[in-house]
């Protein structure tokens, strides 16, 4: 009965925060940087602060129209995913994942969201940028395993960001070996690739991690267990960090993300 | 004599917040979600700022109201539990531990949690997130050892809450070798069977451990010395961190935490 | 000069903060809570927000006298010391050192004290938890030491607290091992006896560390020689945390820290 | 569109701002700054507080008139350099990297910073120390390396700041082991000489880094490449830490960063 | 020219500053206490909150005020030192060295620092207490290094000040081990001496760290070969934690610092 109460409210928020759209990139164009080599991938999780609770409706509405202006308006050149963190993940309320062909691109979109009337209530906690590649070691894999890998994966609503920094003896070690471990990692992990989708990004040098991967999954339970195996291998020995921070959360749209904050 | 001044205002408190209450999760479904395995197990530890201890008393209650609203009515598909944990955890004031068969639902209670009028006074200091399993190891222990693991553990009012975070050592020994091991982990645990109550969560990938391990007792010096018998055995050496967080609290009602709160 | 200014001001304080008072658990009490096994002893340390010394001092001593009120009440169970850490350590401004035969107790007092209008003042940085026990390794000692062991310690002003957390190693040697190694601990800190008062609490699954060790001196000299002697000793090597966090201050009464909290 | 409502505010901004000025550094003594040895560089990477987006634009404007000010005043005896890291590092939004012949002087830059009306708004966040020295291990590489470490690279607008720690071993170690390493580091680099910018600072003792290391690129996947290139020889088996922080931007002049910030 | 109108106010603030003063402790006593053993060394570092910038002049003079009595006032029994940080070291903005015979002196002068109208916006970032001795080693070290031991040292106006805590195995050693190390680490800081005036305080216990090492130069670029020379000898390796936090700033008189302050 509390939610049919927001319910009525909500409707008339979103017909309210409605007004500003513009076009956003292609379907064509988000395809292509959700799944070239040669893109930066950036994650920026934000805390709202309290002081955000305590505006009354009308405002909180008023500085939400300024953040979907501006997400929008960056949609023009940026394939940008929301994803909710809070109840999931502490000390961060939502992230935003920016994939764009220049990283001052996603400078600029995080810096207009933060100028924004809206960003005024948020804090930067987490920010990573990768890079996507081609893929290091799998020309070199079994034709069998490589036709494996092909099957596509079911998505969401779940999210994992775990970055990863290896040791510095996996940077010494030759590429043979690295390839080598890698295949039984691969193999590893091929019992979920229906279930879990995973992307990777490399980060070695763009901020304190090595690696940045992703997840989504219907089912946690099966990321879970993914984890589990990938950590039986040798390759996962040479992890000095994984995780910490360990990100969760859920997919959302624009829209979902407006309605959670305008409450 | 200062207690019972407060006492006379919190019967008043008492009665003024108990008018909005809903029908919780029948016993049986909360049975089931506490001891069933495949059920996700979510722990948030929140501080509560500064600022609410300065707001009018009636305030406060009309802030508790919203807080009891929100745990009522996700009651229905979620068993909640709660924890005071100021006076004897630092950094955090009170803790929920949420159970229920999708993470989502987990997380639509805490986000409807922080957004209620009560929730703008909270910062998450803590989110852990597990996976109750069928044990791993039991079914190849001896017929004595899977009998004297049947008897029931007195609860309560104590609760302790350990995370462990494995080396990466543990995760690539063979099962046979991890399972002599939690069976010399097991057998240490034994004698603190009956005034210890214990459960696990397995946690890999879902936040930044490996388990979350959770104590009720009567009896803290008992709880103590089972960690101490725990510490002495094999597997302990594989514990790349264990606490930090430790969360020590005491279990308490929804009527209970908002008596402590409303003062 | 301006210590005379504010020593006019306070007698006035002392006394207007004088007139709530309780009966205190008597001394024999205090005496065994501060003496025998099988007793909790927390320590809790706080800082005071900013915003208090931005309070008038009429406001100040208000909020004062429900800190009295607080304690003189949680006297009748519990021993409680107070130290001022401020200028000794940083972060932190005072610290509580509270004995009693319950957690629960313990829990109720911090819980009431933040509750309280000074409590609305303060954040809790640091909180540690343990319990006394029976010598582990004293029985075994040659009779000479244990004489030796028997003579008394001259207390205060000085209060330094060290938590230790002991590696995985030593907790899976052999009880004869480590009692050789505690002897030898022994012997190294007998020529401290006199000067530096020490108490052991055991701490392990009660906070993150597995012992919490307690000095009081006159001359910090002697117990960092005290310190620099343990240190050299094998069972050291074991120490895998020792202080961080390092609290030192003074043994101080509740009217002294009212009186520089008035201020 | 949103970008354009900004763009007119904005061309007014800077005509109010652009009125104080002073005259820099001659571009004689700034190449100098820059490229000779025996000169303090000092990293200053600033948060602004949530306060500051409360102010409306006028009084952001008069405050940005103070910090241009203050910068202006300073480029007499110091070559300041300006980066926006906001969108590309969390906890920090700008960076100064200054050089100077005296430390004193950048310490009274700094403070004349934070104590005009826009430093009120500022908390420092990351400050290294470092100074340029002629190479160490240079003098004694082949000719051939000598000669291709000549040519000259391409610059901004992509910043990176890695500070690094050695382990103890490295320091043991004979100066011709670490000049044997040093010529593989450096030739592992040389493949990115044109289009990676690299300067580098020594600091220990200066701060908690040995070496602040500096980068700028057109490419950051360059840099990146760069980055595991240097990670695979022997040298890197001796950074205890490297980045954390790892600080990531864009070269910005005076008039931008006023501009993002006035906004 | 900005500096210029700054001047003008300040003059005039020194001057209504300049009314109270009380007698310092003698130039004999402040001698020994910065010569001679057995006496205790407090490091206290303070950030002053963004609150304070926000001042009106005449408060923040109102406050000063308050702040120079206070120093005076203790100077009667302490010796005490001023150092500004801010623009050399991030998260503190002024240090005081505290030399006194008793520690309980040193924290009533830091309680009634925090205490004082100034006082209410500082907070104690970094809190170290140490204690001079007669030298460990040196009267083993041959009678030539004794002598050039005897030259006297130039000062400031550069401050570092870097803690350190050793390892396990350094406490283990023989007393001729470390005094062998020790001669090593004397000898290679032996051409320092004229331009780094040094000087040690022992610190086990009293804080996280086992030393304080403190040192005063005109020339960082000596402090800078100084550290690195340190760095090379073997009792190096036995330095678990060497600054982190890493003290930087300039010496000041209470009159520079008040001015710094009242800008």
């Amino acid at each position: 009965m509390m939610n049919r109460m927001y319910g009525t409210g909500l409707a008339c928020v979103m017909f309210l925060l409605g007004c500003v759209t513009a076009s956003p990139a292609s379907a064509a164009d988000r395809e292509k940087l959700l799944s070239e080599p040669g893109v930066y991938g950036t994650f920026a999780a934000f805390r709202i602060e309290t002081d955000w609770g305590k505006l009354d409706q009308a405002m909180r509405i008023a500085n939400l129209t300024s953040f979907r202006g501006v997400v929008e308006q960056h949609r023009e050149k940026l394939a940008i995913d929301i994803y909710l963190l809070r109840g999931l993940s502490d000390h961060a309320d939502f992230m935003l994942r920016v994939h764009g062909t220049e990283l001052k691109d996603t400078q600029q979109f995080l810096v207009d969201l933060q100028n924004s009337a809206f960003g005024r209530y948020l804090s930067s906690v987490v920010l990573l940028n990768g890079l996507t590649k081609k893929p290091n070691y799998v020309p070199g894999f079994p034709e069998q395993l490589k036709t494996d890998l092909k099957g596509s994966s079911e998505s969401g609503p779940y999210v994992m960001v775990l970055p990863i920094r290896k040791d510095t003896e996996w940077w010494s070690l030759s590429q043979e070996k690295r390839a080598a471990m890698m295949q039984e990692h691969t193999e590893a992990a091929l019992p979920y690739q229906k279930t879990v989708k995973r992307k990777l990004y490399h980060s070695t040098g763009l901020d304190d991690f090595d690696f940045i991967t992703y997840f989504e999954t219907a089912k946690p339970e099966e990321f879970h267990a993914l984890i589990l195996a990938l950590n039986k291998v040798k390759e996962a020995r040479h992890n000095r960090r994984m995780g910490n921070p360990t990100l969760v959360g859920t997919v959302r749209s624009l829209d979902q993300l407006i309605e959670v904050l305008a409450q």
